[in-house]
């Protein structure tokens, strides 16, 4: 194997990981053998992929995970090494001829359809539809399920704190050590990035998926400092005269200025935390942001902040502003903001009363609604445990459900009418009103004619009988694109960046009484008349006739 | 590269997949350059690592994810490509010696000590306690702490499902699908096993840790029949003469038999259904579990289960039993229980009684203690989504402080007191009591002499003055253990069966009132006197005094 082969070969095993056939529920296995034992190796099968309730209270859910599930497709394939497990773990009577079967499997023959990725999304309106030989179509279920479930649960919900924060505030993800492990702080990154976020502490995840990465240092790097001769360099050269400036000796000078003009003594504020901040500075001259809660934001951290600050600016360099990461965050915030606008106006640098400043202390949506009633004045949240693990609601309940077998609908009855499913193979449509806002989602059987612009559509509720509307959409967008057909690949998957902005120009298409944090309006989704006559007497014919007793 | 040293690369790649040193947090490399760039190269720190809270409202809980800490200790190394990447992230005025001294890092310089991975633990008490060069061990934190809070959840929530179900009882972990990213599914696969749970649905994480597999059929399988005239193949050979069977004519003839024994009517029960566990039952001669819900348990599931059962008795096999994923699982589990002690009577088959019942419908803690009031007959649950994402708390909170630097003890202040952390380099030792019950876990400055058995100890409450008590202890455990020096793992992480039964002997130490779902006592963190004096002394040094106003 050449040098490039190897290299080549590392990254797959690297980038594919443990998205691979065998992360799987044993029993697609043995269901696989039972169809190949039973004769059902030339069925075909219709799969739909697709939740029942949109998460954290909300009316809408962001899919996400769609490149990952189109990879996983790409590359499915036993190993040698996976064929060897599954033998010594089957009972001993498996036919051989199964293992040969399983060896050779590939998602050639499937077809995958899905809603585009970043898009809103409701409740019963499959995101994929997967179609193809009974026995891979329903060897990829697990899988599936595990690469869009976490991904449209972390997309949805930072598209929630994207929208309670509103447009002008950065939000960066800092969630990984709280994170469900390695690669779900590495999900965490990437989905919360499509999400609406502009950046993560998470290094890696930078790496990968080329998502901005932001972060400064923590309380230890303060607190590894305890006095003024812990700093062993303190020249910083201007930035563009290059002339030697002592830091220390400037820092020192400013912090008597400065506790003048914010009324707290110079005495008070930590020599330590002074040093570190120092320090700090001459590491990062150009990109100096500083934690100030590590003793006391009011009568330490803001002072030595605002010293250093000033002392940089002598030496040609702009400070970039600080982070809370305790405390009362209005209050710290507009006290900060004072300080910096005082400031500002005593030494006539205006820009100084525009410097950043960063909260970063277990927010999550509620936290940041009841900051905006209180009129902070943070620039910047940094969020991460809530974020990360969807504390509010950790996991989405997507299904994967066989609709068709050979051409023949299927309905999984239940006694909770919520949990029957949508039988036979469908098409989705999204119908738009004339103001530009999705009005309805409108599920029909794959045999009907699709909506028309200006055309009267009858839509009923799947279940009751008496909701039913006539829409006369004003424009009509097909949602199913055909992702993956013949081994290939059929649509590129977009960039990062452009999954990204679909999700903001989909939710806009949403109108606001659907998005709003508290008693949202339901999104409205419906089946064609067609369909619902066709559910409906496939439900007669399978449900048995009860007897009261 | 010779094919041995490939597959190696590939199996290393594949196996620290992610666990690098770029899956960190980016503010550490900026503190890493920043203590770099200030002259502390050569400055020697202590963290540790520790939580503040118990998860899931309880009083204790398991230590895990030691393994894969070391595991990172010894592959730590920046590669060419992480290194580049960092170059072009960073600031432009980067000093370069800086990245030559990141590419020749490695973990040789840092010693870890750590409490038995298994162990029951408390807040307060560190995990961990990372000496070393100041700037190697921050690099750790974020990763070590993803790998320490999620495992030790995971082992928690496991052992919490596995004391609520009793011994008996077999729990298995389904939770795939609903997990947090793949891997997130396979660490919870891995910790549920390590906190007593018997098995799991995840092949991967069966093939990777050894943890036994289980699964049988979905509720697509059923659905992909809809008459007998499905099923392909009808003849099973009988388990010891080789003689063939129809299964299709035995078990049509049983259902008829069984109907009359447990009064429902042959007529009401699924078709589809029936060929769908005869195909099942002939693909699995030795193993038919089945899912007994698609329709209805009672008038189509149970009655086709006992009728293939029966049937497969006439072949010399005896079937495992069956599972229930919907209703009321009390309910159906007595029900299903009496019809199997009905038929074991009737046809003088006494382990038909002693079928497996498995229930598998949204578990969660309080699902099985209302099932054990209940009075429920299941022999095995099957937990997904609550287990694996731990959704009553899907993050645990360890965090990792700087303790000491050369030499000097660090505290970190917070105006709340729970935030305070522990100085210096400690001891920690678990006393127990006359009958073999842990009392106490107390703290000390490492220059104390440990505790001895028999003699009095002073504990004291770390921060409430008055709270303190004698104990004589009756045994004395000196909690860390060197696990990493040198750049050698120094004690073999243990199998991971053996950190299975670690846990559970770990648990017996702890009295029932610390371990109770409802309202548990508290299990007691002191520090000794010495300790005591230590942290207060500091504590007063750094805070500053406030002033009224």
């Amino acid at each position: 194997m050449s040098n490039e082969e190897l290299t080549s070969t590392i990254k797959m095993a690297r980038q594919n990981g443990i998205v691979q056939p065998l992360l799987t529920d044993l029993y697609q296995i043995t269901m696989a053998y039972a169809y190949w034992k039973s004769g059902k190796v030339n069925d075909v099968a219709v799969f739909d992929l697709f939740f029942r309730t949109n998460p954290f209270q909300g009316e809408f859910t962001i899919f996400a995970g769609l490149e990952e599930c189109l990879k996983f497709l790409e590359n499915f394939h036993y190993s040698d090494s996976d064929i060897g497990y599954l033998k010594q773990t089957l009972p001993d009577n498996i036919e051989p001829e199964f293992f040969a079967y399983l060896k050779d499997l590939t998602c050639k023959d499937i077809k995958l359809c899905a809603i585009e990725e970043g898009s809103v999304v409701f409740p019963r309106v499959p995101l994929l539809r997967v179609e193809g030989p009974l026995i891979i179509a329903q060897l990829l279920e697990t899988t599936l399920l595990t690469l869009v479930n976490f991904a449209s649960l972390m997309a949805t919900n930072a598209a929630r704190y994207r929208m309670v924060a509103g447009k002008t505030v950065s939000l960066l993800e800092f969630g990984l050590r709280r994170a469900q492990g390695p690669d779900g702080g590495l999900s965490a990154s990437k989905y919360a990035y499509i999400g609406g976020f502009d950046g993560t502490s998470n290094v890696l995840a930078g790496k990968m998926f080329n998502i901005p990465v932001r972060g400064t240092h923590a309380h230890s790097f303060v607190t590894s400092f305890s006095t003024l001769d812990d700093i062993h360099t303190v020249t910083l050269r201007h930035s563009e005269t290059q002339a030697p400036y002592n830091l220390l000796e400037l820092s020192t000078q400013w912090r008597i200025k400065v506790s003048a003009i914010v009324d707290i003594s110079p005495e008070e504020a930590s020599d330590g935390e002074l040093a570190a901040l120092i320090s700090y500075a001459i590491a990062f001259p150009t990109g100096f942001l500083a934690l100030v809660d590590t003793y006391d934001v009011k009568r330490s951290g803001l002072l030595n902040f605002c010293a250093v600050a000033l002392a940089l600016n002598d030496c040609g360099y702009r400070a970039v502003g600080i982070r809370i990461d305790s405390g009362d965050l209005a209050y710290l915030s507009v006290l900060a903001r004072e300080s910096f606008e005082q400031i500002a106006e005593a030494f006539k640098l205006p820009w100084f009363s525009k410097l950043t400043i960063v909260a970063s202390n277990d927010i999550n949506e509620e936290t940041i609604l009841s900051l905006n009633e209180q009129g902070h004045k943070i620039d910047c949240f940094g969020i991460g445990t809530h974020l990360v693990t969807c504390q509010r609601q950790p996991a989405l309940g997507c299904v994967y459900k066989l609709v068709e077998i050979n051409g023949q609908p299927r309905i999984k009855l239940s006694q909770d009418v919520g949990k029957v499913t949508i039988p036979g193979h469908k098409e989705a449509y999204r119908l738009f009103g004339a103001d530009g806002h999705a009005l309805i989602d409108l599920l029909q059987r794959s045999s009907e004619p699709a909506p028309e612009v200006g055309q009267k559509v009858l839509c009923r509720h799947p279940f009751q009988e008496s909701k039913r509307a006539y829409v006369i959409p004003s424009k009509v967008e097909r949602l199913y694109k055909e992702c993956w057909k013949d081994g290939h690949v059929c649509v590129k998957p977009k960039p990062l960046l452009e999954v990204r902005e679909r999700v903001q120009s989909s939710l806009r298409t949403l109108r606001q009484d659907i998005k709003r944090n508290l008693n949202p309006t339901p999104y409205k989704v419906a089946v064609s008349d067609d369909l619902y006559c066709f559910i409906h007497d496939l439900w007669l014919q399978n449900a048995p006739i009860g007897e009261l007793s």
